[in-house]
């Protein structure tokens, strides 16, 4: 089913009603040119729901593996509902139709949706259950892909539900699919490739035995492992294809059982070399049995038949599965084995990750040197810069694309969260404002990520304070050394502190886990509260950042590596080592904020950075570029301690004798 | 039935075999007189069992309300198994009798229980269910007291045997009662009454008017709110009594509905004046209805039969009362709106509290005063210390006792947490070790809880290393500013750093809140993962340590008022205000570890220290106090700032500098 753009009222000039509907919304009574017709769709999905004796049906923004960047096929939401922003749920029912999502896509929900459409201005379940149950009638059936469901969100809903005399529906099929019919995209069909030795910290058969071990350890003794992101099995096989964006997986589950190897994927994507390098063709527990992806729940249902444990880690497995093996058969943890396993890096995988953290700090160098000549000719927009960027890493060994779409931001755009530019709508650079390039790549040997703010002019002093407490924020969680095991989220306030004790802030995470060509946001390492215990090996992002709306945005992100601390008494303690190795802009550091440790941190960085990345550059005859990383990675001149604070001491001190010894 | 010490082996002396047994124990051949004969009372126990055709009874350390002191009636677990240390689980099967405790306990254990029960070292109910397991056949009962468990904890066990085919089975007559008999303790019968006005924040027709509004604001609108927590029924009425050891509550629970009030607790023990105080002879919906404390599970259940939703805290509710009502008849939250309500303090609420800890002050400064002349003759154990500190408590204006057991631990013994001495075993105070006292009274208007470390010699290096860092932890949180709403967790670690960059740390929470003539612990405000977001007006402690085992333990706890933070740019941010009047020991600060800001926050709260406490020790004439406390609180002299550091970073930057011009 095809749609159309509306092109009867101008963007803001016309007021075009709703006149489809017998009464116009009253919030909104024009109709921008950016939004889509969805009536005939929504019209279609409602007969859909009518065959199901349906009340209502829930839409949700992910794909059957909580993938972060979704393929165009599962863009289910976007297409039903016009709103193409990447989070926000849509609830269906015979009379109405509603979107609920957070506060960055408001304005787009608002600029896409047409009068069909309710905006809802809040995120989780409780208050899409809460409209539920004033739309839908008391015995309502309440439908749901149970593959677009995690385990979490469903019994969140069923939780809400519960006593309310409305009921969830797990329908196999989907409903926006069958509307959507010829029209949706098909599904990739790339070949699957093996990555090559020399990118890899193990054989898929040392990690299947490591998974196979852990079984054997778990006190419920699982006689399978399932794994349903995508990453999983990617990982454990160390094989690769291009399905999602900017993640280079492939569909697919693993049924890992104590004696075979069940892989479920569109099997034509295998070359032979590849079957052959998983041993396909025999059925020994050493060996890979492909079979159909869609024959995923249907084989786990046999098998869960068996005198058999199942263990899945819950945060990624969907309802779909979960809901066809009997809970006694269930061996659950908030994250699988591979998860667990993937988050630490062994040595191999840790000399990989750095070394591609070498070479894109040459890409990001080259496109900063670039940027410094061309920014003031006035001829650089954000989209042309990110275009540059991406070509510059492009350019390096190893490269395969971007791990995540560039942000290019320059002034009050760099404000925005997840601000990206297009061809269409973008910023010029300028050297009167701040620009925050926020880009990473994605190489055979590791996936990297990377944020660096800059200002080529004259910055006001607030912008230098809050670069500074910024900068503060990240070195302090940087140098911290605190005890083994401890979780990221209670240290991450360390990136936080000097913004805070002005007054500052930022409204998002302080960093998360990062893969070898897999996630650039890998789970279950960083800083926030659902994220596993910092262990040697792990390597996490640390991001602090500070927006000002309607003005300019910071933000100074590294990748680092969990390392061992020494410390002066024995124990056991870690601290961070930082691999990404691009100067910070010394033209927004107020050197006065900082106090000798912090310097001490920053030239001893500058340092490293100069010996990794040098001789890199001369290598490459990128001597322009050396230049400038010289120039960039001079040590800061200490400046004379503040004595101020000293002298407020003193004259305290002084103040407090003499008011008592009177 | 009584039950004797055993007599017949000396403590480490004989090999006394369990000889009523046919194998002994291969760990324990010895029997030390601090034993218990449990034999009698196990054989009791499994003839009950029997009875309910149970394969195992489990018995907690808890009472039916979650409190932290339990009463000796519900000293069930200690009773039974002879062990008296305050956590700990045991279970009885038809052959094996085990309890579960954490590494506190483990010695003591070892001491009092006989050869009837197995010590494991473990805790939580995983390895309770691993063991059952093995112990208690297929299709075996697990009998339980639904007053004995938390929502929570029965349903781990649920969780953990599911698809055990072994069953839970909850049992409202406790089988140790049954057994226990005449000989268990009598239920406390002291009157219950009414706090005068001047202690009160609010009244409790304003406490109930504002429950009933928080019901009604409530998205699933409950008709009633039912408290379980012994403290929520006192704090709400504005009661109090001494049925809990340091807590001055009653046993009860309340039933508050949109159109009564249903106080359960024994009738006999309010006097007509408090009867009259409550309007319990009229039925409207500002009349307390005081019901028998044994009906409550009943009433209950009549309750839900109605078209009704209860609300309640999980935390506080245990399944006893959980079980009668249907699950879509509940409204959960983690805390009850009173146990929310009680946490922020009115500013009346604030001003009372704060007046108690300048009292206590007052009194701990009389014994540190007193400490410093005796300790050096040699005179003074921890035990008659502990004894001269409550007394010195019990002198000050509305004291009604200590909030908890007195620590009072020298030396070695300070390295233990959770230490009290006894009559029999103290240990000497001495000028060559240091001592640390934790200790809190209750007063009429507020609950109080301060810790100090003090040495009266020559402290070591490493003592007075460790000692500074504990401080500096104190004082990092203490100053530190941070947004509203911020959890402690995210924010306890500020209290740890000092400590994590040598290499040291400590065991325990950071803080946790207090009441108002209520808990010394008072959920749900502190620095843990449970605890609620910070808010004004809540009132926490703040108590970082450090222990070296067989050597010494340091401590230094205040208690802090949530305030608003000033911030140079506009923001709603808090902060700390400290209100516990004792200086820290200066024989113990390495002045030279102090930065200029931890200086000036030192000199700034000596300096509010005299305000406070220096004008009442006047007009109570203690003019030694005076004295004493004008000495301690003397400004720190700011020494010149430390030069080695900033050296480093010149020499650091010069060699750079040189490396990479050549």
């Amino acid at each position: 089913m095809a749609r159309a753009h509306w092109g009867c009222c101008p963007w803001l000039v016309l007021l075009c009603a709703c006149s489809w509907e017998p009464q116009p919304w009253p919030q909104r009574t024009y109709l921008p040119v950016t939004v889509v017709n969805t009536t005939m769709s929504l019209t279609a999905l409602r007969q859909q729901m009518q065959t199901q004796n349906l009340s209502a049906y829930i839409i949700p923004d992910t794909d059957a593996h909580m993938n972060e960047y979704i393929g165009q096929h599962d863009e289910r939401r976007a297409w039903i509902t016009g709103f193409t922003g990447s989070a926000g749920t849509a609830v269906v029912t015979m009379k109405k139709a509603a979107v609920w999502t957070d506060s960055r896509y408001w304005t787009q929900a608002e600029r896409q949706m047409d009068c069909n459409w309710e905006l809802h201005k809040e995120v989780g379940t409780t208050p899409i259950v809460t409209w539920l149950l004033t739309e839908i009638p008391a015995g309502g059936h309440v439908g749901f892909d149970p593959f677009l469901l995690s385990i979490d969100t469903w019994e969140s809903y069923d939780l809400a539900l519960q006593g309310s005399n409305r009921q969830l529906v797990s329908i196999t099929t989907n409903l926006v699919d069958l509307v959507w019919g010829s029209e949706r995209p098909p599904v990739p069909n790339q070949p699957i490739y093996a990555l090559q030795e020399a990118f890899t910290g193990s054989t898929w058969q040392e990690k299947v035995s490591g998974v196979r071990s852990q079984m054997q350890k778990h006190q419920k003794a699982p006689t399978a492992v399932l794994l349903s992101a995508l990453e999983e099995t990617a990982w454990l096989f160390n094989l690769r294809a291009s399905d999602i964006p900017y993640n280079p997986f492939f569909y697919s589950y693993t049924l890992l059982t104590d004696s075979s190897i069940r892989l479920f994927a569109n099997k034509s994507r295998f070359s032979s070399e590849t079957l052959s390098y998983l041993n396909s063709s025999c059925t020994g527990p050493m060996c890979v049995q492909i079979e159909d992806y869609s024959q995923v729940r249907d084989s786990i249902q046999a098998y869960a038949l068996g005198d058999v444990r199942i263990w899945i880690g819950t945060s990624y497995t969907m309802y779909g599965i979960y809901e066809v093996i009997p809970k006694e058969k269930l061996v659950t943890d908030t994250y699988s084995p591979v998860m667990m396993t993937k988050a630490v890096k062994n040595s191999k995988e840790q000399a990989l990750l750095k070394a591609s953290h070498v070479r894109d700090a040459v890409a990001v160098i080259r496109y900063l040197v670039w940027l410094e000549k061309n920014v003031p000719k006035g001829t650089v927009d954000e989209f042309s810069g990110a275009e540059l960027m991406d070509k510059f890493r492009g350019e390096e060994q190893f490269s395969s694309g971007p791990s995540f779409e560039t942000i290019s931001a320059s002034g009050l755009n760099a404000a925005l969260a997840h601000y990206s530019p297009t061809k269409e709508l973008n910023r010029k650079l300028s050297s009167d404002e701040m620009y925050l390039l926020d880009s990473g790549g994605q190489y055979w040997d590791g996936t990297t990520d990377i944020t660096r703010t800059v200002h080529w002019g004259t910055p006001s002093a607030f912008q230098k304070e809050a670069y500074t407490r910024v900068l503060i924020g990240n070195i302090d969680l940087s140098r911290l050394i605190f005890p083994a095991a401890t979780s990221g989220r209670m240290v991450e306030a360390f990136a936080r502190r000097a913004l805070w004790d002005a007054g500052l802030n930022y409204g998002h995470g302080t960093g998360h886990g990062i893969g070898n060509f897999l996630c650039v946001h890998e789970w279950p390492v960083g800083f926030q509260s659902n994220n596993i215990a910092m262990a040697k090996g792990m390597f996490t992002s640390i991001e602090p950042g500070y927006y000002k709306d309607g003005e300019f945005g910071i933000r100074l992100e590294d990748v680092a590596l969990v390392v061992e601390a020494k410390t002066k008494y024995p124990g056991s303690y870690l601290t961070f080592e930082v691999v990404s190795f691009v100067p910070y802009d010394r033209n927004l550091i107020d050197v006065s904020l900082l106090s000798p440790e912090h310097l001490q941190y920053l030239n001893r960085y500058y340092q490293t950075i100069r010996e990794k990345v040098g001789p890199e550059l001369q290598r490459r005859q990128l001597l322009e570029e050396f230049e400038w990383l010289q120039q960039h990675t001079e040590p800061l001149a200490a400046r004379a301690p503040d004595t101020a604070s000293w002298t407020s001491v003193l004259v305290v001190s002084t103040l407090a004798i003499l008011g008592w010894s009177v």
